[in-house]
């Protein structure tokens, strides 16, 4: 089975996850501010070598031009001075969040004078796979060692040389700190096979991270064999209660349509209550279409806006990430609830109501990571939620839910402090 | 490949696995009142049932007997009057634990006022796979109620009427509660290939909790497409630092060794700081010997006990659970965490020290669930740890680490209240 290349390859991927490893055990330890004086260093070396920088992401951008990458994929590897400059900055507002290494999350005496603390320690390596965008690189590599974890990062292959210029930044951080460079290392091949050494390597690696498109979450779930922190969609709904104020309808399904259709946080589906659909859905939907949106919706929603398409069964399942809504009336909360839990992705879902009663059974009952009542399902993002920078958001019901910060890459470990106990029995 | 009959059981795995999730559903916001009422009366009915457990659990021993099991897994098959009656009042004491779900982990406004809260939920549907004790399935499956979740038990075939036998006592339970009886089921069959299928129905399972032996634990984390929450092994170590108090580490490692010996908790290795060897080694093995405890030592410690046999490289690897205990003379502290590291399961690990500085570098550098300073490594132990009930003792970093409670058996979802909130930009 095992062609000598192969073989190579495995030999590669392991020898990253030893040093990963290795350098993780001296993360733990580390105090914040080696940690931050790395990041930041790293941030002066992001803009000293910015030239250099540009330079290499246009032999990037070179590249991915004749193999006939789409505009939005180039824009996406583009780099430029305010972008460098957007990704130093980055780094040192994680240098600024609080570290949480060490901190305690509860701490108790028991009766037999035991002292128990359970404390925050690094998650440990985290293997982090993305495409196009090289900033990635910079964002959760610091992210990872802010938290005291050892990153191995899996770029694009459009975006090699300048996530490698990057790196070499961090490196740089990493260097003036007396820190291990395998802090965060780059797997050094393009090769796709390597993504699926690393997503088995479980004796190396304790959590993946992907971050991109549908096919590759999909990929990842499929073939890991270490826990993934990721969301494989946005399908994120806004519900019209009867009880919505009309003014407030009209500007937060807009805002969570349209601010930008193309994050995991913008609303693909609004269902609206059938007892309000004649005095909400027409101003609602006249002004997403006059903001170029494209309305599919069911039968009733066709009825009352004859300028809306028909939706199809598939509709419904749809994140579009662009300016199209799926729109469909329900008889009511029970309906509106059953139907994010057959067709949503358990991202985001928000009501939008003044009957609190009526909210509070929504945010209860809904099976999200986030739910929201009055108020824009745009609003998913970690930064938005104050916990400061996030390496993405998280549907899965283990370990981290929701953004994942900081916090959110570490677990805790029981610290118990005795004077010589022994249990009885 | 599907045959009849595997396309059959496939049939019955996932119609389990169907009725849980909707069992599920309707207990993420079952209040706790009916909880601890199918609880309360389910240990009133295993009461009453008492004497139709006893007399099925003498079946399912005389089949065992039959088939040659060993005397210790008999021992754990057996049900008798005191052993029912431990398990009637287990389920009480869980009913008495607090309810996790909704209690809110952190709650904050932002500056746009936004008002963000961090909420318990239910974790969702627990696979859990055991062997012969079937006290696990009214242990196991009331944890699980008791925090929102639905669970899919599968017991050891040679438990199976007995386990039955319990969860009619459950069942009849969530009855007089008026909860669905697909809160807690259990696999009807004792083919071996069902649990092939638990563990790779990721729709429908959350997460699986296996408890058992370690070739049980390691099939689970080979075959699992699921996250498992379990300890493969409990490697723990005692480490004499060369401060340490006499008498509190004859005591002290007596008691780690052997007050039970076929716990997770209990020490499989000794180390012991050259420095201090003399001093402390010859009381300890002697007091360890005569209490029939067989000692496999490094030379050194042969040379300080004749009655120690050597070990051999396997013995630092090996969890006995039984009389038999590793001791090693290491150089120092940073020897003793490197033989942790290298030899250790990550589970439970204690130095006793007077020394107080070098106490908390072990109890930060040792990378185990649970760190332990002056205290016998027999507490680990969610009961001990005043955390209640457990369903087991978690080694892996993600979601769960050491004991697994209630509390651990749950995940959060953030809950946003607005007033009408747009995201600028």
């Amino acid at each position: 089975m095992a062609s000598q290349p192969e073989t190579d390859l495995e030999t590669v991927m392991h020898a990253l996850g030893r040093a990963a490893r290795q350098a993780q055990r001296v993360l733990a330890t580390t105090p914040r501010e080696r940690k931050d004086h790395a990041l930041r260093t790293a941030a002066a070396e992001l803009r000293a070598r910015r030239h250099h920088i540009i330079a290499v992401n246009s032999e990037d951008l070179a590249d991915a031009q004749q193999r006939g990458l789409s505009k939005a994929m180039l824009d996406r590897l583009m780099l430029d001075e305010k972008r460098i400059e957007a990704i130093a900055r980055g780094l040192e507002e994680i240098a600024e969040l609080p570290d949480p290494v060490g901190s305690e999350l509860a701490r108790w005496q028991r009766p037999n004078g035991l002292d128990i603390a359970r404390v925050r320690v690094p998650l440990g390596v985290i293997g982090i796979i993305f495409e196009s965008r090289p900033n990635v690189t910079a964002d959760a590599g610091a992210l990872c060692l802010k938290a005291g974890n050892a990153a191995i990062l899996r770029g694009g292959s459009e975006s090699f040389r300048s996530s490698t210029a990057i790196l070499s930044a961090l490196h740089a951080g990493l260097d003036a700190a007396g820190l291990p460079r395998a802090a965060i290392q780059m797997v050094p091949t393009t090769d796709r096979a390597a993504v699926g050494h690393l997503l088995r390597m479980s004796e190396f690696v304790d959590v993946i991270v992907p971050r991109g498109g549908k096919s590759l979450i999909e990929r990842v779930y499929a073939e890991s064999r270490i826990p993934v922190l990721a969301h494989l969609e946005g399908n994120c709904h806004t519900y019209l209660h009867e009880s919505a104020d009309l003014d407030m309808a009209v500007a937060v399904t807009l805002n969570a349509k349209l601010r930008r259709t193309g994050i995991c946080g913008a609303t693909e589906t609004l269902l609206c209550d059938r007892a309000a659909a004649r005095r909400l859905l027409p101003p609602v939907l006249d002004a997403l279409i006059r903001r170029g949106c494209e309305i599919r919706g069911c039968p009733e929603t066709c009825a009352l806006e004859p300028r809306a398409k028909p939706a199809s069964e598939e509709d419904w399942y749809t994140e579009y990430l662009d300016a199209i809504l799926a729109v469909k009336v329900v008889a009511g909360l029970d309906e509106a609830i059953e139907h994010i839990e057959r067709y949503g992705s358990h991202h985001t879902d928000a009501i939008i109501a003044e009957d609190r009663e009526a909210a509070e059974t929504f945010l209860a009952r809904v099976d999200s990571a986030i739910v929201m009542h009055n108020a824009s399902t745009q609003f998913a993002d970690g930064g938005e939620f104050g916990m400061g920078a996030e390496i993405g958001i998280a549907t899965g019901r283990l370990h981290a839910r929701g953004p994942v910060g900081v916090e959110q890459l570490t677990t805790f470990k029981y610290v118990v402090r005795g004077s010589g106990q022994c249990r009885p029995g």
